[in-house]
């Protein structure tokens, strides 16, 4: 543990330590790291995630006792439910991260890739290579798993991170912490790639966003409240991830059996998440027969509705929807049901209520599915699937370090590839220019 | 040309305009404008990059006749020499303008583009498909050509563009945006999705960056200042490009004829830009052999040389290079020249001095070649090739919006492909996630 760390946790009080320039030493250490890492062969960052989640394994114990004191702090404090929930270390999530960690060493490693590369009438062979950003900044809530997934992710694309985790379980997170270091430090790789901000105080996350010369990207993860006050205080670029007002349009050309299990699937396989359905839209020549087959189903699956006339009009007990639900998130068994005349109206309804995060529609038109894929500004646009396929592992991605809301950098999930960028590479044989 | 712009040139004043929400009412009008272009075909829009071109040849005298009355106002303000240079439009200048909006009309669209798909397990196809970014802001110092460029840019990468250039050349760009305008409306294109900013109070720039709910990129071009003024008061994401120190070091391993040719072309070919070579590195193994040539070459070529102590002893006469120069990029007939050990002594000068952006190794040694390109961490990485072919045009992005020299979203020059994103695309037949 860095010496910073000793010193705080002995002799000063939060505020003393920010003063005297705890965060910038600690992402200073980070950028040196980071330019070692950067060069550190696939193998050796493969051999340093294996040992990482054996590790884990095997201090289980060490975990769960760090863990309880969070969970008594929490309690005391008055946190319950589902807070609670999150945060807890057991015997399976444990497995859960290691196994995060083996399917992480398992991918691609990203850096190095050059894609191709092509000829310049001069001769020059032009191509772009990745290489990792260089330091990033993850600030998140109360879950003590992101900070071995992202610690993972950010180990294999060749990136140094500092994790600014939820007050709540800091005593969670400086021990995975502790793990993780020594097995980096035992593989041959320097420690300081991976560093949890030991203070849990906000000014450390202002401190912290000010620090443009060492840090490349901060990742908010949380809630909205979370994401704006980063945005709005950083001079560091910022991934963004608003919410996720998802939706599903059944087309006039829908097969409506794959379209009320894809709306029902969508919406009730775990609705509390940010690509679960918010809102169904569904077109005025098929809604008198749908409609009625769906209410059934999401009644049974004890999901409340809010529909627009037309919807409350051919249901006849469901809750009119306002104006203000049609953008709402509602996490939660709750769905609004719009009957739209085209889908050009759908397209709208989308555009104006959405939060591009990830919408479908459910036809068998080419044209209207083509339609709709060229023309929804998404991060996902999908034909006849659930929006619950919004998510780097179920893309293909291995895994996740968040999801992207704004265009800038990356839109949708990002992997290992987006937690990197490319520079040019140019192989002359001594061409000067004209 | 729009309502507000009429009212204001008429009778208000630029502080009232602004207030009253000039630059919201813009940046508005660029989002609609935006969502029609972004789904707007190839030919629509080459057709309206065509008829541009065609307009600027054949209103050349308007252009210049607005032009000189910007001349005729900056010469009363004292402005003089190259200043006045960059902003003259004359009929050579109006051919260069044609003749790129013309080269960006021939490039591949990269709106739609999908590189690959790949399947999952569950028979879901996956695939990113490029697409528009939506608003760009663009804000430049006094070259009006630039309002050309990057229109072009712009509306072939399916972006509105907001164009914010300096005061000096507000007629010029205003007589500019009004043929684009007129072109692009005569093309069945929405002109709206080019806008002149039509005050050149600052106080509109910051108005700007505020506006991340319709402009999703920032690209300031110009010195630093005005650079990190963008960046200190932006909400909205910015691509940086500070200043170009970029280095070529002539290995022990050298031929040490193409060094020459490289290092003299990388200093004088044009010294005034950002991609020439400000630091010369010579391994300590051929200093001896190496340096009396090129001093030599670069006296000869009027270039006032900076060195290292090892270089003074070597050459003599050369004035000794102070700390602060190794950081300094002259953009001028100047050159810091340091004798280093080794190869990675140059690498980590440059790491330490550099600006991340051209550097080239003059070598025959593969791994020694290796060993610079993949550690070298900056937009370019070049081997036995002049610094100087560190641009879109010659990189074979076919022209660029700029230059970025931090790594996300983009690293090094910018074309058509990065101002664009790409979203996830996924074609099912029914999946639902279990």
């Amino acid at each position: 543990m860095s010496d910073s760390v000793i010193r705080f946790s002995k002799d000063n009080n939060f505020s003393d330590v920010i003063e005297k320039g705890l965060m910038n030493n600690i992402a200073r250490k980070a950028k040196d790291a980071s330019r070692i890492l950067s060069t550190a062969s696939s193998a050796q960052k493969n051999n340093a995630l294996s040992t990482i989640a054996d590790n884990l394994l095997k201090h289980s114990d060490f975990l769960i006792t760090e863990n309880k004191k969070d969970l008594s702090d929490s309690r005391e404090k008055g946190i319950s439910g589902a807070l609670i929930d999150r945060l807890e270390i057991n015997p399976k999530r444990i497995a859960s991260m290691t196994e995060g960690l083996k399917q992480v060493a398992s991918l691609n490693d990203p850096v190095g890739e050059i894609s191709h590369m092509w000829k310049r009438p001069n001769g020059l062979s032009v191509g772009k290579m990745r290489i990792p950003l260089g330091v990033v900044g993850i600030i998140y809530e109360s879950r003590p798993n992101v900070t071995a997934d992202a610690a993972g992710l950010c180990l294999k694309s060749g990136n140094s991170v500092i994790l600014r985790g939820g007050s709540e379980s800091i005593k969670s997170n400086r021990a995975i912490e502790k793990i993780i270091r020594e097995s980096i430090e035992a593989s041959g790789l320097p420690r300081d790639c991976v560093q949890v901000v030991p203070v849990t105080e906000r000014k450390a996350i202002l401190e912290m966003l000010k620090l443009e010369d060492f840090i490349d990207l901060i990742i908010p993860r949380g809630g909205e409240g979370l994401i704006r006050f980063v945005t709005e205080n950083s001079r560091i670029p910022v991934l963004k991830h608003y919410k996720g007002v998802c939706h599903v349009y059944i087309d006039e050309f829908a097969d409506l059996k794959k379209g009320l299990r894809i709306a029902v699937n969508s919406k009730v396989q775990r609705p509390g998440v940010c690509n679960a359905m918010e809102t169904l839209l569904v077109n005025n020549k098929v809604a008198k027969e749908f409609l009625p087959d769906i209410h059934k189903e999401l009644v049974k699956n004890g999901v409340e509705i809010m529909g627009c006339s037309n919807t409350c009009e051919i249901l006849g007990d469901v809750k009119p929807a306002s104006e203000t639900d049609w953008y709402e998130e509602y996490l939660d068994l709750k769905l609004n049901i719009k009957v739209v005349k085209d889908l050009d109206e759908a397209i709208s309804h989308i555009g104006k209520y959405g939060s591009m995060h990830t919408e479908s529609i459910v036809t068998e038109s080419y044209s209207n599915a083509n339609y709709f894929l060229n023309r929804v500004e998404s991060s996902a646009v999908m034909i006849n699937a659930s929006t619950r396929f919004n998510d780097g592992f179920e893309l293909g991605l291995g895994a996740e370090i968040g999801i992207s809301t704004s265009k800038i950098h990356a839109f949708g999930p990002m992997g290992v590839n987006e937690l990197t960028s490319t520079k040019f590479i140019v192989l002359g044989d001594g061409q000067i220019k004209e």
